[in-house]
């Protein structure tokens, strides 16, 4: 299989981190949103949304949106639960991921990180702190009572929420005031497989 | 089972579409969040993130994300594919809707049908519509192939986009020149036990 994306993004990210723990191989093709890749028409052809990660099998068949990826690649691992309450729950903080904290913190860190904070910027910059601090306290509220998000267990989720969580911080987002947010990361980084983002 | 919601809500009413869809029963709790229901301690222990739909199981235990819940209730019937593929396809549609296509079509709903277009949301407004009519053209792409979004068959995916997609006049969408949209449109109204939008 092959896996277009961008090693600074935390939702190529998740598909990097989910391989290497399940200890699956890939072709990755690296795009450069900045650059217009993701315009292109030969990358549009596979993904019309036009956006990354984007998974390319074998048979030619494609799959965006990086959190239906993870869950597609992990399916009869022990990272996607098969009880149907927990995998729905899965589901729950991967939508959670994507409305109320990817749009906060890791766009924030993309106006930081990737634009420079353009002044021009600033303001939607600043806009995105009150957001991506109420997701990081639903998060400290469930990680305060189980060790990942859905339980006992590593799952999709946590993985999914880990991605631009523990890169926050390139977001102005210090998480010191978050005790279980910082066990989690630590317990998540223990994990045999575990890779850095790059 | 109890649903807590606003029967205004896209994201509400595709749970009570599903519901309809497979003859569901379920005790309805309307919940308003202009006059603040879901800031209050009460609904906040049951989704910290204050937010609705929100699913209450007979033995205590909570779903949110409207997605989440809809693929909840259809696991094991015709409304969600067992295939891993087919199943991940569903995923991505619901990932878009919740990324591309709802903060742009229902948030441009939200000012103008809930709060009346005041003049300090015109400019958030205006800004909503180029991101709208691209994740529509995204659809009508889709739609253009295939009768519903993951192929042949209607699956939660189609209830995901439905929602907010058959008001999206509310929000100043003309889907006039959609015309494989208008038809998907058509095709799920036809459905055994269709219900409209409050």
């Amino acid at each position: 299989m092959t896996i277009y994306g961008d090693s600074q993004s935390g939702n190529c990210y998740k598909v990097q981190l989910l391989c290497a723990l399940l200890d699956l191989s890939y072709k990755w093709i690296d795009v450069d949103i900045l650059a217009g890749d993701t315009k292109q028409a030969d990358f549009l052809a596979k993904n019309p949304n036009g956006k990354i990660p984007l998974l390319l099998l074998e048979n030619g068949q494609t799959l965006s949106e990086s959190n239906a990826i993870i869950n597609y690649l992990a399916a009869g691992t022990a990272l996607l639960p098969t009880d149907n309450f927990l995998l729905a729950k899965v589901q729950q903080w991967q939508f959670f991921e994507q409305y109320s904290h990817e749009p906060y913190i890791a766009v924030a860190r993309f106006i930081a990180k990737y634009l420079g904070l353009p002044a021009d910027r600033q303001a939607e910059y600043d806009a995105k702190q009150a957001g991506g601090h109420k997701a990081l306290q639903v998060m400290e509220q469930q990680l305060s009572q189980t060790p990942y998000l859905v339980g006992e267990q590593l799952t999709t989720a946590d993985i999914s929420l880990y991605a631009y969580t523990h890169v926050a911080d390139e977001g102005g987002f210090s998480l010191q005031q978050y005790p279980a947010i910082l066990a989690w990361l630590d317990r998540i980084q223990q994990h045999a497989h575990y890779i850095a983002m790059a």
